[in-house]
């Protein structure tokens, strides 16, 4: 099935199709953005101007157009601040209607922050604290306690908006424009009397939505000389904010768009944005945002995706991401799934025998490594398991990581053939994530094998370890030679992550 | 649907299962392949020996298992060389079908070959010359004409056969043992008349199969410092195998399985192989072999993937390749479709107004390209370009040379965002290239702005060039203005390839 989400914001217009299957798996397949701006000029007065008008008639039509030849029928087109609060909004929607066939329904306030909360709480392990959206137009911050929203605020301090009235352009902006900016921020964030540090222990979690925040992230990763992952799950942290809005206040307009990371098109508003950012993480001593690719539109998304449950929530993130992913490329998981279990029982079978450790994330990381191991089979048989590594890199796995994404894929990677290499990880790795790997990855290759003839034959495996050697006995009929076999070919990445001799024993 | 092939071949077996829809796509998705020497030892008296058998049925039965548990009903297993020709071949057979449930049929010296030609005219564009299958049992040759098989024969000159009979191992293969095998095998040919270069003019085409042959190609491949291709296409000049021989046999055996593009387990026989191969090259007067990755397995598939036709032939095998991609990623081809078509459009009038040359080759780049710019959103939407390039190159496209598969990928890769770089071609590129990918690039961007609505809605262009400009007029109705404003846009790649300004003209 085929959706369309369009969202006619204040500074650009999006359109996105999502593929699915209800309950099986969902997928970004196709978008057209256009810069429309629409709230160009608009000032005090909140009167949409004539240009920007007739580009967002014509950007609609396009979009209308789109959607009646892909014969997409689930169509949810919404507009946001700029439009909501202009005085002759209602004069555009109509002319959009008449001219595309569209019927966009204006968001209030507390809608919009709503599909903000579910893009944040579907794409992030967040239960309590803080989410902000920075749009073109407005601002909204909102309060998650236990996953569910529960205070919202909205405030006319969009990037677009911002930047018109606070930082006319000119070579550079000058610490007076910044200082009255944030000023102007600070007054107006006193409505939201729960959106404070007053009161907390420690710095709360936060995760931040649109493509201003998104754009700013990606920046940070790339300055820190991280691989990017687009700033999924990245940490943004204020230190890091701070030196990016040095840099881009330093440079005119036009080069902020080349900055790495900030897209050429939001050159012009990026530095309103980040100061804004800046003034709302303090106000709510924030000291790291993580940012998410969800966004409203997301949160949209998933209303339809999730329907028929209470709430339009996945239960739970991390799990979600990856059976997401399993489910587009492929239709059995038999096999996957007993990998995972296969690969959990010998290293939980190795904690117990004292020679390894399983601690909860390196159970998760296998367990996501083990359903996503042969997804490249898609591309093609012929070295799938690197191309596992290039599905999983690009489909991001909301709820975990960059580090954590990097270390599933590369555990997928060397499920067969190839000694582990931790040098992809670059600078994400950690200390011990090189010996993590290797055994995670020498674990995964073992399972495999015993399940080599896909038929679930092997269904566990006891594991003891005597005079420095670990004996691996496979649940398994005494015809599962093969397995066996083969599972003796391929311990020695594993023995080589232990420093010992693994002996694969015959079945019983 | 889903179906297996089994290959009981004499140096390894292997189990292929291929994903199809019928008339729209096939793919091969899951492998299998031990390698099992069954005529390890056979000698001139024919007779399996007791382990190479022991292997063979534990074989089987993984083989069996593995397609029972993934519910594959469509299995074509098959024995070959060693096992037909084995005194006591009948005896394996009953213990395999006792033992794994499969049902092999023995293939005779004909239906081999047949396979094997299916595999060659259905993976290359030849339609007169030679074929050559090199097996780890036996050989055939094929003389093809008109893209019929006219004649084939069959000899036991397979690289395990040879290898164990000529070369018995040792730190190096000393000049005499390789003539003595050259001067066998020279006198076995002569039983074929057909397989000569008398009376031909010029050197013929020739396509070979089977795995020495594709690792011979592949080892070329990269001593030349090529990209690889996994050696679908390569041309393996005589030359260049006459090297490769030097080399392997200046090596003891198991290194010989360390030559980059050797696998591992054919070091031992890798040698004579190519001794065999070289001496059926000079016998047919073959200046170049073309490798491909199909063998015996794919011929047997096409059989049934293509059944219901009069032959089981692709009609046009290019174009089969683009169709079968494009089939495999996306399920509507409208839009894909006409992009290609535009381009053409636009590419045949810059041809005709003189600005720029379409010859067929650019013109059968340019459409495949068309047809597979957008199949990386089956990855992801952002970045689509670039995954739409990793799954061209990844997949291949028999009938296209490296360099033209190269090539498509890359036009595909820059019909949106980035300046197109030749580089990637490396030491493929032709001294034209560089212009070559520049305007076929510019030319696809401007259509896929022009289709942008993915509507169809401009159906076609005139290009005219007046005073050193050129001008672009879309055969549009007169609100397909975001069209044309987004091409206007996106003329610079073609502008700068041409060095002249492109007009983009208002519908009509």
């Amino acid at each position: 099935v085929r959706a369309a989400v369009i969202d006619m914001g204040s500074n650009s217009f999006r359109l996105v199709v999502y593929g699915y299957e209800p309950g099986r798996y969902w997928q970004h397949v196709d978008e057209i953005r256009e810069a429309v701006r629409v709230g160009q000029g608009m000032g005090d007065e909140a009167v949409l101007q004539a240009e920007p008008m007739e580009r967002a008639v014509r950007t609609a039509k396009v979009f209308g157009s789109f959607c009646r030849a892909a014969g997409i029928d689930e169509i949810d087109a919404v507009a946001t601040s700029a439009i909501r609060s202009a005085t002759n909004g209602r004069e555009l929607l109509e002319r959009i209607e008449h001219e595309s066939g569209l019927h966009p329904r204006v968001l209030d306030e507390a809608e919009e922050a709503r599909y903000g909360y579910l893009a944040i709480a579907n794409s992030s392990t967040i239960e309590d604290g803080f989410g902000i959206d920075i749009g073109g137009g407005s601002v909204q911050a909102m309060r998650l306690e236990e996953r569910r929203l529960a205070h919202s605020a909205s405030w006319q301090l969009g990037a677009v908006r911002v930047s018109e009235a606070f930082l006319p352009g000119g070579d550079s902006a000058s610490p007076k424009e910044l200082k009255a900016l944030r000023k102007h921020v600070k007054g107006q964030l006193d409505s939201a009397e729960w959106f404070t540090s007053a009161g907390a222990k420690g710095a709360p979690r936060a995760v931040g939505i649109g493509g201003t925040i998104r754009n700013l992230a990606s920046a940070a990763e790339r300055r820190a000389g991280l691989p990017d992952t687009d700033a999924q799950g990245y940490l943004l942290t204020r230190d890091a904010l701070e030196e990016l809005i040095e840099e881009l206040a330093s440079m005119p307009p036009q080069k902020r768009g080349r900055v790495p990371g900030i897209k050429p098109d939001r050159g012009d508003v990026i530095l309103g944005g980040a100061v804004v950012l800046a003034t709302l993480m303090d106000r709510a001593g924030i000291e790291e945002l993580e940012a998410t690719d969800a966004g409203l539109r997301e949160g949209i998304f998933f209303e339809r995706f999730l329907q028929g449950q209470d709430q339009p929530l996945f239960p739970d993130v991390r799990g979600s991401s990856v059976m997401n992913l399993a489910h587009r490329y492929m239709q059995d998981l038999k096999h996957p799934r007993h990998v995972a279990h296969l690969s959990l029982d010998i290293l939980d079978g190795l904690a117990r025998a004292g020679v390894a450790e399983a601690n909860g994330e390196d159970r998760e990381l296998l367990w996501a490594a083990g359903m996503l191991h042969d997804i490249g089979t898609a591309i093609d048989y012929d070295d799938h398991h690197k191309h596992s590594l290039y599905l999983i890199l690009n489909a991001r796995l909301p709820g975990f990581t960059p580090r954590e994404l990097y270390l599933i894929a590369l555990i997928a990677r060397y499920h067969r053939k190839g000694e582990p290499d931790i040098s992809e990880l670059g600078k994400l790795a950690r200390k011990d994530d090189e010996q993590r790997l290797a055994v995670l990855a020498g674990t995964i290759r073992l399972a495999e094998q015993l399940e080599r003839s896909r038929d679930q034959t092997v269904s566990g495996v006891h594991v003891t370890s005597h005079n420095g050697e670990v004996r691996i006995d496979p649940d398994a009929p005494a015809d599962a030679d093969v397995a066996i076999w083969s599972a003796r070919r391929n311990a020695d990445l594993l023995e080589r992550a232990l420093d010992r001799h693994v002996a694969v024993a015959p079945g019983r």
